[in-house]
This record gives C-alpha cells, structure tokens and sequence, in this order.
C-alpha cells in the first residue's frame, strides 16, 4: 500500500462533518471484524504511506498509530470504501494476533443472548496491564 | 433474536450525539462486511423485536427497514457489541443475496490498488431500476 498516490484516495473519500471516517479493520485471511475506528485525512494519508493503520482516537483527540504502544500494528493488505464514500473497509494483518485495547482478538467479543442479555465472552490474548504502562 | 429482552440491549449501547451508533452488517455464512448502516435506539428496538435489521437513514432522516422497497431483508442471527459499546455487529443472512442499493453484493465493491486510484469493482446481481421504483 506504501506505493499509494494518496490524493486521488484521499478524494474520494467523504469524510463527516468532524473530518472523520469510520474504517472496519477486518482480518485480511479469516474475515474477522477485529474492531471499528475513525480515520481523519491526515491518518488516511499516513496508513496509505506506510501501510500501517493509522487512526485518529476520538477519545484523545490525538493521531493513533495502530499498536504504537502494544506493538501489535495492523498491516493493511486492502482498502476498499463503500457505494457512498463515507465508510472505509481495511483488510488488514494483525500483527500479535490481537486487536483490542482488553487482549482480545476481536473487540467485538459481547454478544446479546436470547434473553435479551449482552454476554461477555472475553478470551483475552495478553495482559492489558503487562502492555500498556499506563 | 424475537425473544430478546430489549431493555438491557438498549441500555448496553452508547449511542452518539445525534442519537445513532453505527452497526456493520456481515454475512453470517463467510463473513463477508455488506454494509455499514446505522441504528437509533427505536430502530434497534425494532431489530430486535423482529429479527430483521431495521436502520435509521441519516439522508432521509427515517426509519429504514432494510429491504421494505427491495425485498431484500437482513435477518439477524447474532447482534455484538464492541469494547466501548459503540459500535455493533450484526451478522446477518442477506435475503437476496445482495445488500447494497447498487444491486452489489457488499457495499465495498470499490478498491484502493496500487497505483493510488479507486476502482470499481461492481458487480451487480440486481438492476436497480427494475428493484426500486423512484
């Protein structure tokens, strides 16, 4: 992806009115959802450059390079946006297996159950308190 | 998903400013992402209530139960939730087969490649004109 022109990909994408846009990290071999997150302009241009993903943390306020701390950086093998341009897919390598901030691999590991219960079905990978240094 | 207990579904989910979280739709079978849509709380509501997803349309500003133009309804088998309760994933079986307005399968028939320009990969397995009466 390193090889991107990031102007014409950067055009065609319709960001929201906070400059934003959600991309879903997907695991390039089994199709996992591995977690959503939001891409500004700037980290678009930089995930395209360097072919590691690059987000912009909503809660920080501040560029997120994708396991700048854990280490588990997100190889981005594929980028497609959808019929409207405002929704990014990337197909990505999870380097260190896991994509979530609690050691899961997925972040989307809470299911509703038929009794109208969100079950936690946490099988965390690592430590979060081992990698993070908080 | 009829049976589900709504209240502790909806009381589980962050929704945004403007009331909405965003929900990726995914095939149930090869896990492939159709499309990215979002919920309001009614309309998760009413997902739950009937088992077929049922979004709110930000362009149109109403309920949109997926596929009551097309006939192409999503049935929910399973409904997550990410770490931070703002984002779900449904996975769905996509009657019809295709999920997007465009007659495509999945909304994310457009792909970034190497030279760094955006190219349509559409192949639709409806013709629009004929599905939607405008």
């Amino acid at each position: 992806m390193a090889e991107l022109t990031k102007d014409a990909i950067l055009n065609g994408v319709k960001f929201d009115k906070d400059g934003l846009v959600p991309v879903v990290a997907q695991d390039a071999n089994d199709g996992t959802v591995l977690m959503v997150a939001y891409m500004n302009a700037e980290s678009l241009k930089i995930t395209i450059e360097t072919g590691n993903a690059t987000y912009w943390s909503r809660s920080r306020q501040k560029l997120w390079k994708k396991g700048e701390e854990s280490g588990n950086v997100q190889k981005v093998k594929a980028l497609y946006k959808d019929c409207d341009g405002d929704t990014l897919v990337a197909k990505i390598i999870q380097i260190g297996d896991a994509a979530c901030h609690t050691g899961n691999r997925s972040c989307f590991f809470t299911e509703a159950n038929e009794k109208g219960e969100w079950i936690d079905k946490s099988q965390p990978l690592f430590d979060p308190k081992k990698v993070y240094k908080k």
